[in-house]
């Protein structure tokens, strides 16, 4: 059913396991000559890994990525990209208690339903463990994008009632843990080392920029940029809401203070304002891409909760220290946040590509020199 | 670029421009054997209708609906279906003046610099005009999903501030502005007369259920269903947020408030809560799909403001009346975010016979009698 | 299913049966800037009408083509491109007496079985009136590749035991049944008047050759150019074998006979033979693209045969005259099979865009003058 | 470009080069409750093994198979299933001296031309080594079809000037070099005896019958089962003919001839005879698919033939002993055509459970027992 490929030119599937021999990534359709080694992947990999955050799994997860093809003497070929990373700390045994088990909001009753068969060890195909292969396959499209100019900043905006009251810019560095300042850093941690002591989770959302985004990306209709982007980012798991440029509040807004006007700056035509988060009609206008992507708190909790049974049973539920699953799935989201983003992006410039007889554009010759 | 499509298995492809002869949609996949006529597309259309709103545009659409193709005697055949629906209201001149100007937020801008040209009579297939075509394709998934059983009702949630504090049942009949009860429909009267007042326009939000959904829609990954329905939203002309289920709010909320127990009853493991929209692990889990899709206010208003012509020049600018366009987006969006959700979950109806070798599965059965 | 969809970037879905309103087509992913009237279409659209032949059916179908969308004051603006063909000469009364009946070779059969419902007025959308939208949607294509530099002469190879010796170069003016010179022609029709005294139908095959095409085009593994072309040419009705090349006959061949050596030449390096049918490995190679198809003798003829009822009973079948079939579906089949071959180079020609980071490329600047 | 991939619902995506370190294949969409082991897979790649057959490569490929996800306890998930096979015999030094060489027919021209890189050692992603990953995927496939009564026999029709006078039936079984029967297999030594003495290779054809087809597979138009198997036949190294059912022969015949007459049998419609290959109108009639590929002699031979440098120089060109390639590609092309025929089938019977509102059908029912 290619459920598990996202993208139409620039084309990745993604398969494996939580607790199988591997998981990994094929990329077709990336172009020819774009420099390219594993050590640009890993290097986004890194990024993700849980265990070296204060509030996240301590999974000691070690994930070395293996580039298998699609490269020759450093660059691309146009041939598919293989990228394998290897499980290693996949202790099946400890799953072996919860068989029997269905905790709440567990993809388990689902998938059984739906396929009549679920892999129990870390949920399988349903563990969040799959954002990885995003992240290694994110981390081409990004060299892609750098070539046309493109900046992502992917940041964690808050969580809990704390919300960032700063904006990144194409310069921000980020901390740590993905925060745009340490302020913002310390005031995050307090409300986790507080849900940390009560062996609970919590929300949060993560806010994504695109800078230097060339106009005319995305496509009318069904394929607007933001629509593209919002299926992206819905499928992260955990995402349960996603807000482009100006997001909810556009409810209570007037036309007259939404409404972006237009200038002529520099020889052209460029909008004033950017309520619209970067986009008229779906295509992009030069301003930077601005959205924002909600996550609910992680399900697996250490407080106590109920669990049924297969036999229907209602039981007491509490997962085992050490803690294999994050505080706040928003914590860990910003790098994938940001690979889905690359992704839509790569790929719309490509489909780009096409929309006019007569070329190149300014379209195509952002991505010349 | 197949960007005027929709769906996989149940695709639509829609085509036509504002001003042009004519608009339509092609749906092909269409199982055989449905009983289907003119009729039960054109009483959906009617529904979409402008000018029988007192705050909508005054511009009279007729959208008589013409079935070209993929009927016989009554019944689908399996062959593509071909739905037309003439122009009519096409007075060009009234345009003529605005060929240079290009007002605050237009698609102009951006489709110019993608394609090099611009159909300017009501912004031609810029136009929100092409969800006529969504909401015709819609009917026929409606159809479909009625089949297994489900119901959608797609009511106006609020405009500006307000907001309802009611929620829809399966026996929900809406109010003739798509609210739930009169109460609503009053205090958002209230709103737009003010806004008419003011010659302003203003945001507003729909929220969607679907009841009867059997458990084991959506695909794991990149399809998930809550994924699939983001796409198809934030595709309508004017969107800008989706939320799934507790949507923003969960970024406020705590593992152990959002996480739904489940429960054995009536012989089958069923969630207590509905916290996660109606789905685990992008799976539909029998609960009613929950979601809310927030709408800008429209571009288009009475109230002075400023455009740019192409030569640079600030101009004052003031569309002329009469209206033709809705004081809210938001207003006429319910027939087409219930359309958008028929659709996404006819076409995952019929992806879920893949999902097993063997069957009936209890999904299929849904749709057998 | 979109199984009436044919392309990826470059995307056509047909639409309609045989005696239904109307057939059509929609275009999705024509490049803008392209200058494009009905006239365009209607001129390749009276190359295929039948009753114009000696031996082709006397239906007096007025293809009139209505051009409802995607093009603004001459030219295609990126959205879709509508296309409508009125269907005339519907008179269903013809077909009551055949309801029952099952005749030799007949899709009535296998649709039954899969949708439960047939339209047997002239076979509903099993007709190969269907040909009248690739055709169609085929001119637009032409177009694009003409900008190209590329010609393509599709002909009537031979019928029966007749196949000509001559080879078409890109100055070949056709007669006016598509052969190849007047010596065919007359040999031709002299086996089809043999044929029509029997009331009989007789084989027969197409030969299709592209000029001037870019290097470049076709992907690598399963879109191979030939994959491609043999997939869109295998789904004309009557097809029943594609030759690439040199065809069959390189069952027969050794490798020192078959191998293209390459010489230097002009500056570059080129095949001095064309064995290959004009691509190695599945990419072209600047040669010409040949292939042949082949078409079985049409099922419905004059002469006696037997049909069965759906009660089982075996009954004499000879359909009614004036006839209505054509002698030899190859006859008509030309200006189909060259609409076939310009829909997966212009195709083509649009996915080769994305096979480099860097360009133009020879093979973008092939349509940039 | 998606150009790696091939199917809809079954969908495979291959990867790897010649050289590299591994080859491999994601198959997404097999549904989940089939029993699958890493040894149901292997069993099919060492068919297509080289090395054990008299006239094929002595490269000596160990194609061990690996398992890496979609299958828990033995039974396929849902969730996509990745197969790996690790390149052994991948002396890049022998390959060093051919990089500034363009033999006679080779992708080196037309991947740089489109590319402008080349992965020169055994012509990386271009060598014929993919079909490893085909005929993986292709077990897959096998088990599926399998289940609904299918049996494919893909055997060596002929090389150079022999074919078969026999013809296969559901209970044939293969000579090792999958002839129908020991004379075949010794006309068909002889013939190769004599061009290894000349240093040459030859031509030949690979017939392929499918029995047990239950009636319905395939989709009108564009997706007829026929042009679905070209299109996948074709995009095997070396094929430059189809032939379905009568094949080319139909060029000759009458329509009184080739018609297949339907007559009632055990309570049902069924053919008399089968020239249509086994379906009417694109879609099947229960009767067996018969289809012939023709493939080209292999490019690579030990006779002296003429190479052209980089520079533009001609230079005699013999590439070394031991050999690596085949006397004639048609040798081992019978799994992978097999492979080919078992993916469009199991993906038809997939896309087929869609073709009715109401079921199970007699088509789903045939994969319910």
């Amino acid at each position: 059913m290619a459920s598990n490929s996202f993208g139409t030119l620039f084309r990745i599937t993604t398969w494996g396991e939580s607790h199988g021999a591997a998981i990994g990534v094929v990329i077709d359709g990336c172009p020819a000559g774009l420099a390219l080694s594993a050590a640009d992947i890993q290097k986004k990999l890194d990024l993700r890994r849980p265990g070296n955050h204060a509030h996240t799994s301590e999974r000691a997860e070690k994930d070395d990525v293996h580039l298998l093809s699609g490269v020759f003497e450093g660059t691309t070929t146009g041939a598919p990209i293989s990228l394998l990373i290897r499980n290693h700390d996949t202790d099946k045994g400890s799953y072996e208690a919860t068989r029997e088990l269905f905790p709440p909001s567990s993809p388990k009753l689902t998938w059984l339903e739906k396929y009549g068969v679920f892999d129990y060890f870390g949920s399988g195909r349903a563990s969040a463990r799959e954002t990885a292969s995003r992240v290694a396959a994110g981390a081409i499209a990004s060299k892609i994008i750098e070539e046309a100019g493109i900046k992502i900043v992917a940041y964690l905006h808050g969580v809990g009632h704390f919300g960032t009251a700063s904006m990144p810019t194409e310069n921000t560095v980020l901390t740590p843990s993905f925060c745009l300042n340490n302020d913002d850093e310390a005031a995050i941690g307090k409300i986790l080392d507080e849900i940390e002591r009560e062996q609970d989770s919590i929300g949060g959302a993560v806010g994504i920029w695109a800078f230097g985004v060339p106009p005319g990306l995305g496509d009318p209709v069904y394929e607007k940029i933001q629509s593209k982007l919002a299926s992206g980012m819905m499928s992260i798991p955990g995402a349960r809401a996603f807000e482009w440029g100006d997001g909810v509040a556009v409810s209570f807004m007037k036309g007259s203070d939404h409404n972006d006007r237009l200038q002529y700056r520099d020889g052209k035509m460029t909008p004033l304002t950017n309520h619209s988060g970067g986009a008229f009609g779906g295509i992009t206008n030069e301003k930077p891409l601005r959205m924002k992507v909600h996550f609910k708190p992680t399900a697996s909790i250490g407080k106590p909760q109920e669990a049924c049974t297969r036999a229907g049973h209602i039981v007491a539920y509490s997962p085992e220290a050490p803690r294999r699953h994050d505080r706040s799935i928003a914590l860990r989201a910003p790098p994938v946040c940001e690979a889905m983003c690359a992704l839509v992006l790569a790929d719309s410039l490509l489909l780009s590509r096409s929309s006019k007889i007569a070329f190149p554009s300014s379209l195509e010759s952002a991505m010349k020199e």
